[in-house]
């Protein structure tokens, strides 16, 4: 008899985005004269740059040729691609990360889901709260959890991100053995500054833990000293896994390149206490059960750093952080607390009066036609945020905050 | 302290193709003259065809343009894509599958894999022996069996298929949860008649087991009355998952689509024996640890299936099979007893006077400058056979069978 695997029972439904959906589509189907402009989802909506078609087409073309055709390529992905990554992102800004510590793979929800994997299921996980749901939600899938309640997984070391706190996680109570953070974070578009990633390196290289490092929102920095990448911080290739992706970068939402970054150093440890590298278990799992990248994407993802493509590239990231600027800008006029956005694609707004997250949701929609995320629905401590995205159009930007402005 | 995922320490090296490597980089080192033909690696050649190509390339500049720019796509895949499977592969068949039962992915080998992870650890896996190494090493990876010993892992039901059984595997002794089968067979090139199956989905059914059916190899049936899909079956939905991909059928190894097949009949059950759908937990699978194929891939893929691509895919498979046919001509002629080539492009060749997998590996290399892949990689049933791939071009099959008749 199969029997299912009954962790995924503990799952709450994905009730976030539904339930937006479902409120946004009755509102338009009872107001169908207005124009709704929705600033809620995460995702990307200026197409991929030129260079980046450019080389798309180049690795199509080679698809069509004996000559230059490529069936399986390596599951940790092209040496082209990884070398093109190593050199860029860390060797010339002073890091130590060569092509043989990056995996390719086909997104970062992938990976931080993934990664999971490879741990066992006696491994104590700490989140933030508010925080992206699929951290949470994989470690339930992976057995390392008790049931949910009130807002919270038992067994999950979840650490509050407030304004009191200015958004950064205090260290935990507990000790937990998995750490994920995300900076630029999503949804409070908050940095860590170097000294507060020194006191989690510290923190993990003392207790033995693994930080999870999120970076997907790394090329919105816009501030200098803001590190980039967590192996700036001494210490961290020993307790670090690093996240990177393309999605946000270079709009790749729709295309799907990512890639995780594994040092050497790194160890988790066996039942008996044994130091054990984790880079090879990474290499298992996706060896294993994935198949590397489509070969033009890898193409059209190395174009991303030629010299044309990082210009073309910035220039589409300034275009969504204007767009955060005019947002953080009428928001705080409209006399709201707000906070995000200088170095990240996310403006996380306080309500005011106490108002709830849902409420604020309704107000929103209701008086402005303006549709957003309520910061209740990433987490318990999300209650009374609201996250506004900057990746709609420029005009749409413009008008959805003047209607704000004036409510 | 974080702790590792101790099943992976039971996990064999994937001894069987770094080792036909290390062989042929040494005879080629010591014999720079010679021209090694291979035949080892199950990996296409021929380039993707024109309507797939043109298809890819109008996809990639959708990508260009903010109007026709694509972000996020549904987990499960584009709509497009999976009616034009739902009818060209199942309905127009008689088979009664809709897109809402279609889930495109990257990959066989991934959804092969990750498949595991909806079901719980207390669920006895059946495999054939010899088989594709990935269903067994993910079951390890999942924590489903006890350690290796003497080519195989325990816990793991082996069903041995041979000469003697006609390489269609007799129904175990011990009852599994969940079975593994391929058809048209990696390696033996097998297929299974729509009696053989039948025994199976009736055992399935009897025993509220699931078969994990891969089908990745079906575009090369040529016999009439060899069922493509296992749901051809009376009773397959309720008992089977079914696996296909493009990677064989459209040459998509480097470009990677493929797609899983579940219907909301198919039930596994919770600890208190309660039947639970598994179409939903897969979908929930999806939706949190993946986040679909590539848009343009998508849009490659569905080109397979106009009339102009259906016609230039077959004109590849027909090379293939081409191949094939020489190759087991060939072989009969050089005095072996020869299987499978008619329905799938892998030659099965039983190995004379009771020779080793491996020695007749190093006796092609040395004597005939062709490498092919010893059975016993396989699984020890394999032991005395060895795989050849007839996806090498046309001229070099031919050239390697000419060396093999005249040693």
């Amino acid at each position: 008899m199969a029997k299912i695997n009954e962790n995924y029972m503990k799952l709450q439904a994905g009730y976030l985005f539904p339930e937006i959906g479902r409120r946004v589509s009755e509102f338009m189907a009872a107001n169908p004269d207005k124009k709704v402009i929705k600033m809620g989802i995460g995702d990307v909506t200026r197409p991929l740059v030129p260079s980046v078609i450019k080389a798309f087409h180049e690795g199509v073309d080679e698809m069509a040729r004996a000559e230059t055709f490529k069936g399986y390529g390596p599951e940790q992905g092209y040496a082209f691609l990884r070398e093109t990554i190593a050199k860029y992102d860390y060797k010339d800004k002073g890091i130590d990360i060569s092509a043989a510590d990056i995996f390719i793979s086909d997104g970062s929800k992938c990976d931080t889901g993934n990664i999971q994997e490879i741990f066992g299921h006696n491994n104590k996980i700490a989140i933030c709260d508010p925080v992206y749901p699929v951290y949470a939600d994989t470690t339930v899938m992976a057995g390392k959890t008790g049931n949910y309640d009130s807002g919270y997984y038992k067994g999950i070391i979840y650490m509050p991100c407030t304004k009191e706190n200015g958004f950064i996680p205090d260290l935990p109570e507990e000790t937990p053995d998995l750490i994920f953070l995300c900076f630029p974070n999503n949804p409070t578009g908050i940095v860590a500054t170097r000294e507060e990633l020194k006191k989690w390196v510290d923190y993990a290289a003392k207790n033995k833990s693994i930080i999870l490092f999120d970076a997907a929102y790394e090329a919105f920095i816009t501030e200098q000293d803001i590190p980039h990448s967590i192996y700036e911080i001494p210490g961290a290739k020993e307790v670090a896994i690093e996240f990177r992706s393309f999605s946000k970068t270079a709009g790749f939402t729709g295309t799907r390149c990512a890639f995780t970054v594994i040092r050497e150093e790194l160890k988790a440890y066996n039942k008996k206490g044994q130091a054990h590298p984790v880079k090879p278990l990474w290499n298992r799992r996706q060896s294993t059960k994935f198949n590397g990248v489509s070969y033009p994407v890898q193409k059209a993802a190395a174009a991303v750093y030629t010299g044309q493509g990082k210009k073309e590239v910035s220039e589409v990231i300034s275009y969504y952080l204007e767009n955060a600027r005019i947002m953080k800008e009428s928001l705080t006029q409209a006399g709201y607390e707000v906070f995000g956005g200088v170095n990240a694609p996310y403006i996380w707004v306080k309500t005011r009066n106490g108002m709830s997250s849902w409420d604020f949701f309704d107000k929103m929609l209701n008086e402005a036609n303006v549709v957003g995320t309520p910061g209740s629905g990433f987490g318990p401590a999300g209650e009374g945020y609201f996250r506004f995205s900057a990746f709609a159009d420029h005009d749409s930007t413009i008008e959805a905050m003047d209607r704000i402005i004036n409510l």
